[in-house]
């Protein structure tokens, strides 16, 4: 095994890349970019009834591919003591194998930059979206079915060398997805090695990811996920003066910089053992037990052989949808796909405490869950019908979020799940920030952590959920 | 939720603990102790055929009590691409309720100890074995059932005041249970509270525990799992300099004390980023999927009325238990028990690499894990047939173990599986320094990992198995 340069080096180059910017491209002109990659693509998606799906069928009650790959809806049924529903029945995507999501990374000028794709996948909303270097399922990236070669593959499979920067597994979805994890992984490619530039892919800073995080739809849930998996290290005397000296417009001076209350890993409010108990507390108190049945068994959920849907037709539905999508080369499919029956939101909650800010974590059970419980943002209901009143139960801290002043919000825009399963899922995305009145105190289900906090849970996988992952990309350093 | 003392703090406390003799008993006469314990207990134990067992029958093609209660014995079969075994059967035992495990301790002139219990179990070698404080199934300790409440449980469900120091979800023997995991929990009373002492328990320090784990068969499992979970702290010389002013014969000197040498967390062989990349490639390379079939269907394995065995008696076999067992309260019950069909290993090599101790942890796959590999010893066998030479595989590195010089062998004793379910099973635990010419470079499955960052996987849940913390439980510290 082949060993990484020093943490806190790697650490930091993620942070002067998050500061700088871009030297290829500006932030404006990647957006006419992928303006331009939009114009020249076919992407000819069309809703189709699931019985007239070419290559998909029912059997076993599920439905699924003739070739028994890709994956397949099933339906489950849920026993669990978590909140006021204690049981619920409803489709899930069951997708076994492990999928790959890779950035390529180097240094230009010092400034790591990310090597990105405008990509088209059927469900998104703005047809092409910034995505990693790489999304290649298990069987493309070991190639065991043949088939053609995915882009950059060398960087990845050990044939070409590498510094390996992240590689952590991820969870998806686990309201949509059984216990579906993603491989989320950078890696660093020598500044003296030419990288192949092919005409769809891009180099683009840190920074400017996240500037891109300020438009909706534009940064695909893939790129969000891996880049959330970064650490910038804790703040140090030694770290301000590096980043002035790389990047003097930032201009970090004092202790009481934003930097310094975002990264440092003094005056936590909770110590990592309570946290850690807080979790294992939930995880022994909250029962959840899936149970696998046939489709057709699953109550209040209907197969009229177009979709199938909610009886009230909430939550989501599965649709069908023939895709004829390509730039040089277009291919033609069908598949299934889950259309939410409304936005949702998902937001976090930040309060200073001891000068440093902490994040309002949210311990939450749903049903493709691999543990019981992730940490969730404050806020998530997805399929939730908030802003009609007609909640099964009350969500916590909504009022906060919802009404909070102009001033105190950080981060809102809307973003889009990943397009290859959903289609045309859009969530409203928020930071949001409270002051002195809002209580320390809260909820069993809920606890305050930092960034650097979140981040070691990220480190050692599957702790945070991926709302809370998508947040956590949008979290500007400066 | 109350916040904890700093980790610092309670770190240091566990060291002292550690380096410290009790204040009350010798270890010498604890082991007295734990014999005066044997002669007043009754236990009466025979094996009687699974079909004679009382309360217990064949239901759904499985083995499960009448009430639905307590574990059952399934059927499982395994599909996987790890090692050379792609596809095998077996029965496994299905306990899905999470365990209690939990101590007590208490300062007393400034030394934590801990309250541990003299304590039967039906498969016990030596009988009576150094136990937690509270070992109790979630439907004991939530009391949903109503039964005898277990001594001590007002320390532990939020009646009484206590600081939790450690509470974690720890695995069980992935061979044996599917998904099994318990809950291990250290919780400290204030110095002037005082705790009742019932008369089968006794306050010992953590360096007695340590002491007692040469002895073979005395200190059970779950005390083994509860203290592994244990975390030092790092090397410091303010470390240093209080642990010489609270233990004056300890006489720690030097930055090339043992302690160093063990606690640094400088020096180490791997970065932690390279360690997670590690475990995330196995996972991803190693599939494995678990299907659950009946008993019947498992193809090699034998249920003849008397036991469930493999029809080379390989492996183990579950075999049915009379038990009568008590001290001043007899109590008579029936119950499977696996009885492993001989003892096993379980070893770790240490190597000093810059002046540090590594450990050569294992990725190990396990049927009944929780998630595809978990860390073990560098050699784990529990059930192999190594001392005759009729393995499947060959086990890298055991002849190092074995053929160790005595003066390399750090640890070497025999110590039991937990004596709930486990028959009188004992496996040799043995830690074994390896010099200059044992190569740095190690198969792809291994990797070097110093004391402290196999502690850090600890503290974030299920990274390392039963088999490596029953190790770690013995390391000393002086």
């Amino acid at each position: 095994m082949r060993d990484q340069r020093k943490i806190e080096d790697i650490q930091l180059d993620f942070l002067v890349s998050a500061l700088s910017d871009g030297r290829f491209i500006s932030t404006e002109k990647v957006l006419n970019w992928l303006q331009e990659q939009n114009e020249t693509v076919v992407n000819n998606v069309q809703p189709i009834p699931l019985k007239d799906l070419e290559g998909w069928h029912m059997a076993n009650d599920m439905l699924c591919h003739a070739s028994g790959k890709f994956f397949s809806i099933e339906g489950i049924r849920i026993h669990t003591n978590y909140r006021n529903t204690p049981e619920w029945d409803q489709p899930i995507i069951n997708q076994p194998e492990i999928g790959f999501l890779g950035f390529i990374t180097k240094k230009f000028n010092g400034v790591l930059h990310f090597l990105a794709q405008a990509k088209i996948e059927p469900g998104n909303l703005n047809v092409v979206q910034l995505s990693p270097t790489l999304q290649a399922t298990r069987s493309n990236y070991t190639r065991v079915h043949g088939g053609t070669r995915p882009n950059y593959l060398e960087y990845f499979n050990g044939e070409k060398p590498v510094q390996v920067l992240v590689d952590q597994l991820q969870s998806e979805q686990g309201a949509r997805f059984l216990h579906k994890r993603n491989r989320n992984i950078i890696v660093e490619v020598d500044e003296h090695e030419d990288v192949p530039m092919l005409p769809n892919f891009v180099w683009v800073s840190l920074k400017q990811i996240k500037e891109l995080l300020w438009y909706p739809n534009v940064v695909n849930m893939d790129t969000r996920t891996v880049i959330s998996c970064i650490r910038y290290g804790s703040y140090s005397e030694q770290t301000l003066h590096l980043l002035n000296a790389l990047n003097p417009q930032a201009n970090l001076t004092h202790k009481n910089s934003y930097i310094y209350s975002v990264l440092s890993e003094q005056n936590h409010y909770h110590e990592l053992e309570t946290i850690i108990h807080w979790i294992t507390a939930l995880k022994f108190k909250y029962e959840m037990e899936v149970q696998s049945i046939g489709l057709s068994q699953t109550r209040n959920w209907i197969y009229d052989g177009n979709t199938i849907h909610h009886e009230k037709n909430k939550y989501f539905d599965v649709i069908g949808v023939r895709c004829e999508i390509g730039n040089r080369e277009v291919h033609t499919w069908c598949q299934p796909m889950v259309r939410s029956a409304q936005e949702g939101i998902m937001a976090f909650i930040v309060k200073k405490i001891n000068g440093i800010y902490h994040f309002l974590v949210q311990a939450k059970l749903e049903a493709g869950n691999f543990d019981v419980v992730e940490l969730a943002p404050t806020v998530q209901c997805l399929t939730g019908n908030y802003r009609k009143g007609e909640n099964e139960y009350t969500i916590p801290y909504i009022d906060e979020v919802l009404n909070a002043p102009k001033e105190k919000i950080w981060y809102t825009c809307y973003q889009s799940e990943e397009g290859g399963r959903f289609y045309k899922e859009q969530n409203l995305n928020m930071i949001v920030e409270v002051g002195d009145e809002f209580p320390l105190e809260v909820d069993e289900n809920y606890c305050w952590m930092t960034l650097n906090q979140m981040l070691s849970f990220v480190t050692y996988n599957n702790y945070l959920n991926i709302a809370a992952r998508s947040l956590l990309s949008a979290i500007s350093l400066q």
